[in-house]
């Protein structure tokens, strides 16, 4: 086999003038550019978002797949409902029930992946110029699907407690006082991804009360909802509303990413229109890894497993404070999850996080810059730091490496007169949220 | 836990002002209609176009899952490449060999389904009002696309060898002229779904000359390449031009579809908007299938396994075609699949498919009506039947059940003096495609 493709830096694209307007909102993000960094082994990657899967049992999940296909194979290799297995949508209302949303298994569209779910989600309400309300910063493949449906995007800013309900309330009415339709407001109410932050009870009650004063649908998205470090579980936005919020799940962070396996629970009329857009997309989930799903939450003790993860989850989160306490240099603020991947770092004033990337890299540390969870170039004094699956030692000494890196910028700016950095006490930005 | 959903009919969605304009396109398939009524026992379904995938050696799989979970779980339970595995990118060259597509694995995007992939080209190429051109008839989901695209479908006719060049010459001059831009030309050129006819090299020769002199991009979708029942393997068009021609490949008639694994082979630029489109849209295809389906590759008799797949269903080709000679009534004709999953057929004059089709499943039999596989109303006098599923014996019965539906429709328009069915011999209305 001949390969055929010449090299391709100096070759045209002859189908240049063909592509949709929507692919000018196609770029490559930060997260991805920096995965082929993040693989080489000397490098200590805070950067991506991968869960710990080797905390699995790998045995009990082989045998599970292995005695699926032997017993049930014509049907777990056949294709299968474009809404997703029966059975798995009965299963996911028990995985739902911590985060208390009820809804009967007709309600849910199970995707390849909940990304999927967002995708289709933007495809089912947006029209080219309509506007997505999102936190500032918000999630980073989230912005990728608004911008290839040619969304505009609004940050609305936040604080210690997730989306700010005055500032969303300001924000809708900005938005249409300038003729401008707002179609969805998207949050992650739980362990954000990236700010770190969790909305309490009572934030959640107000913004679900804008958005409904508003008349507007709340696009809720929860990967994080069971990983809380403290046990408890943050009540879902959507179990308060049935009808004007739309939940997504997925079990890349409570199983395996690998299976590709979200779900959406949406309200009656817009389920049958996702259903439909998941079949023109991909005809139906794979019905291979949806039952494997679904045998290993009936066979095994799915929950302790959660239980499992937080626990490596919380150990590597108190090696990431820990650490940022005892090095981050004075004026570098940080916020403190309760649960998930990230925390969300605040460098000393006048550093930037995207210029400083390649210098962390070459003192072998990785992370995403905060420019990359903003539509619109904010974020440039901010990075993100995901402790989820490097070993607490490895995270030490990632935030030492980083710590230096910091460092080093600080005297630059010090040397070359730029705004000096705050003389702020280094520490935590947010306290920890209390979900009891 | 208690449904919350209230009874659907009576209820009005709150949110119908809000969806986007092109979900005017969204409209349930009628084969997705006729899922439920196939799934009843009772019904010899001719509808589905589901593999037989219970010829797989379903132990040899279940083996390979396992293996591949228990000793590279940490991988295959893992987040992936947008682009795909890079293992199975290079495997997939081997599969594309018998039709002469030579590629370097970097042109290589693996979806989740090769209908992700034929989502992801529209996505990249297609502004709303951009014209596609389609045989008459094409494959019913591809239409599912171009209408969520909002693109327009101008349907270009076929004869017993496929898409004619002429009319292909005729239609993109005609849209042209009437100041419309034609982004691309899908066809399906082997073991056509649902026609059952197959482009012969000439022909191929032909629609590639007159797409290249007219600057289009074609888009060659290939799922049944390998299923041709003579043991050749027709020649891809891709094979001939790398640069103007996207490949659509799939495992799942080769392998199984329940693994949701297909792949596009695309001109350098178009790949890399086609990876930044899947990550958008789902971040990467599962890795624990792909890995399957590269360990089953590497360890399996991958095709002499096809060679079974292609004598089942060369078997229940004949099954169907012998009883179509001895039953169907006078004026009835069939296209002569060489390969795939289908047959054509057009009914006697006066008689109309899709109003026959409640009929049809009161004598428990069911097929797809001719119109599902038109954008624009055509097809009332066909029908599609799939062989590929039914043993044998119940194909056998389903056309004799069809065959009695046929005559009663016959005698009612007799009676009724509606157009009398031609007296024509039934007879096949398509040769056997010679390939070799």
């Amino acid at each position: 086999m001949e390969p055929t493709s010449p090299p391709t830096s100096t070759r045209l694209d002859p189908w240049l003038e063909s592509y949709a307007a929507r692919t000018r909102g196609l770029t490559a993000s930060q997260v991805r550019a920096l995965f082929a960094v993040a693989s080489r082994p000397e490098v200590v990657s805070l950067a991506g978002g991968m869960p710990f899967v080797s905390a699995l049992p790998l045995d009990a999940v082989a045998e599970t797949v292995a005695r699926l296909i032997r017993e049930r194979g014509a049907v777990a290799l056949q294709y299968g409902s474009g809404q997703g297995d029966v059975r798995l949508r009965e299963q996911i209302l028990d995985v739902m029930a911590p985060v208390g949303v009820t809804a009967h298994p007709d309600d849910i569209v199970v995707t390849a992946g909940s990304q999927m779910a967002l995708d289709l989600v933007v495809r089912v309400f947006c029209d080219p110029g309509d506007v997505v309300l999102v936190e500032a910063p918000t999630y980073v493949t989230a912005l990728g699907v608004f911008s290839s449906y040619q969304c505009e995007v609004v940050h609305v800013p936040m604080d210690e407690e997730g989306l700010r309900p005055d500032a969303l309330r300001e924000a809708v009415a900005a938005a249409r006082a300038a003729g401008k339709k707002v179609k969805l407001v998207y949050t992650i109410p739980s362990f954000h991804n990236p700010a770190g932050v969790t909305q309490g009870p009572a934030r959640r009650t107000e913004v679900l009360e804008v958005v409904q004063s508003a008349g507007l649908l709340l696009l809720e998205d929860d990967p994080y909802g069971l990983l809380g470090f403290d046990g408890t579980v943050p009540r879902a936005i959507r179990a308060d509303d049935s009808e004007g919020v739309i939940y997504l799940g997925t079990f890349s962070k409570t199983i395996a990413a690998g299976l590709r396996v979200g779900w959406a629970v949406a309200p009656h009329g817009v389920r049958e229109k996702l259903v439909l857009a998941n079949e023109t997309a991909t005809l139906c989930p794979s019905n291979l890894t949806q039952m494997t799903i679904s045998d290993y939450l009936a066979t095994q003790p799915w929950f302790d497993q959660v239980k499992v993860f937080r626990e490596v989850y919380r150990e590597r989160r108190d090696a990431l404070l820990e650490s940022l306490e005892a090095l981050m240099p004075a004026g570098t603020r940080w916020t403190v999850p309760a649960g998930g991947f990230y925390s969300w770092v605040t460098l000393p004033e006048g550093l930037d996080a995207t210029a400083m990337l390649p210098r962390a890299v070459a003192a072998l540390v990785a992370y995403v810059p905060g420019t990359g969870f903003y539509a619109d170039g904010q974020g440039r004094e901010s990075l993100r730091l995901s402790y989820c699956y490097p070993e607490p030692d490895r995270i030490r000494e990632g935030v030492r490496r980083l710590a230096g890196v910091i460092e080093s910028e600080l005297e630059v700016v010090e040397t070359f007169g730029s705004p000096r950095a705050r003389a702020d006490r280094p520490g935590p930005s947010a306290p920890y949220t209390d979900l009891a």
